[in-house]
């Protein structure tokens, strides 16, 4: 048979033909933010569907700041991406090809697929989206890893309840835009921390956010004090440093500091110094927790029905900022997280 | 009637004299080290008592590395103590006279006297002391504050389970020596982190640690991962800085770290740099929760009655260390803490 297509080509059953992949390695660690040495794109080709697999093409994949962490090489909650492997990352796509009796040609699945524009999986923790509840990049925001964390971490981390004062860093990001409509659907008074005009202007006037703190132009601490003066009851932080620091420092008896993420220190070499405010944990009677949103995956399902929800009657909304430029772009986009550049969830188009 | 005594006695009831009292005022708030400018060491006569209060002689005050803390004129979990107020002091003493109807002269009373060697009380926050169960600085230590601060804070914030690791700071302070002991008891495996080799030695061969670090002569954190190469469970923190960044480094998943104190800080003029550590939380989805032994008062009791028990059995070995010198000593006693200089609870001896 005669191959007419430039292009990889979903195979037929009967007549399976080699796939390309076009993948992102890591090929040397950074010291501080990505740059164009620390990638390497290179065609690979999939090797046949062995019985139990699939084969995905990646439609998107999603960048976050988790990625950053993935790099150093580090104990951590997931081990570091190895030199020369492909990129860790999650991604949404159409299987095109199956020898895996639970998962048939032409679902689309979420997973941690790799840097890649096409996959093969064998199942594991490997999820199903319909698109008739929201498109691809949603299940990669809202509906997926964002959306789980924001849920798990607000409710049972952060245990919030109808009248809390809920403060979260990084607010303009797929997590904390998300933890916040979370929390003013259960009855919380919602500030939102977030870099420059236009972010907080979207927070507070889309997204419904009671205050929001523009951290590039105002002094957080100082306004916490004047929006929250009787202090927070629960501070979700993405972001660490001197933001987590004013958080502590305008806490409540009693108040929950939710460990999400430090997006602050990533790019740092060296570690940075910690919250010099950590005793006000003992002032106000404090927990600080970190989570870690992999644990709470029996329940992503519950989830999903309770944010679906949400998204159908408008009590929350999804924002994602689609990056073009294909796997090849898979570099710049990660850089646009660490330079404030993006908007609700980012992903790249594959 | 002829008084013919030079110190200050009790008076009969029917024939009250007025009591001069020796006090020690805040003078000066220290920026660093308390030292002979912190202190002004007067003569007060008290006023006759009205009804509902009682007169009592103190024979120990607590010297505990709070009070450097109660200094400083920020907003914490108790109001600072004011130029020219009374130091704040826990203490033990007798009634000498009484206008109050559940208290009677002769009972040997704990509460928040005050620097000085007679004070006036209306009964609030005072309990008794039985000295047929123990001493009076046993009183001030195992079974005072310290005591309480240590079966609180380790039961109840800390969650100690059988089984478990816990590394303590500060463990041959009254808390700290009481917070390892509880442990054991409960079944815990522990190490203590104290500085010098008496110190270390007193913990393992007396008070029966399975380990103890000299931070002063060891690396924290490379011992932590030799001696508990799996992680620690709990971490009891009284101290900060470097030794809760080690213990924050070696924590195992599900983690609970106290804390407790800071006492490698109390003493600095401006706020040092926090764990920078902290995101080790999230790794190890461990909790970090900060506590103040008063929110516990209800429960003293239990405490109480359980630390008994083993101070009878010899499962809890008590220690004190007497500063002599009476009142005057006060500023002396309080310096002792922040050079090291004591081994178990400190008091003074009035």
């Amino acid at each position: 048979m005669l191959m007419s297509f430039d292009l990889p080509q979903p195979p037929q059953e009967s007549d399976p033909v080699t796939i390309t992949a076009q993948q992102v390695l890591l090929k040397e660690r950074p010291t501080g933010l990505t740059d164009d040495q620390t990638w390497e794109y290179v065609s690979t080709d999939l090797p046949e569907l062995e019985d139990g697999q699939f084969l995905i093409q990646i439609d998107y994949l999603s960048i976050d700041p988790a990625m950053r962490g993935w790099l150093n090489d580090v104990r951590s909650y997931v081990p570091p991406v190895q030199i020369g492997e492909v990129m860790r990352a999650l991604g949404i796509g159409t299987i095109r090809e199956s020898r895996h009796d639970q998962f048939a040609v032409g679902e689309t699945v979420v997973g941690i697929f790799g840097a890649s524009d096409y996959a093969i999986s064998d199942g594991k923790d490997v999820t199903r989206a319909d698109l008739s509840v929201a498109d691809a990049p949603t299940w990669l925001g809202t509906l997926g890893m964002p959306g789980m964390t924001a849920y798990f971490g607000l409710l049972d981390v952060g245990k919030v309840q109808s009248g809390d004062i809920v403060v979260v860093s990084g607010a303009a990001g797929a997590v904390g835009s998300a933890v916040g409509q979370i929390a003013k659907a259960n009855g919380a008074t919602v500030i939102g921390i977030a870099g420059g005009p236009e972010k907080c202007k979207w927070l507070n006037e889309t997204l419904g956010f009671d205050a929001a703190i523009d951290y590039k132009n105002e002094s957080v601490s100082r306004r916490l004090r004047e929006i929250a003066p009787k202090g927070i009851n629960v501070f979700f932080d993405n972001v660490g440093g001197e933001i987590l620091n004013a958080g502590l420092a305008n806490l409540t008896i009693g108040a929950r500091v939710v460990i999400c993420g430090g997006i602050s220190s990533y790019n740092e070499s060296k570690l940075p110094p910690g919250p010099s405010r950590y005793m006000s944990l003992l002032v106000f009677r404090a927990t600080m927790t970190g989570f870690v949103v992999f644990d709470f995956e029996d329940r992503y399902p519950e989830a999903v029905k309770q944010i679906s929800s949400w998204l159908a009657d408008g009590t929350l909304i999804s924002r994602e900022q689609v990056a073009d430029g294909g796997i090849k772009a898979f570099g710049e986009a990660l850089q646009l997280l660490f330079t404030g550049g993006n908007t609700g969830k980012l992903v790249l188009k594959v």
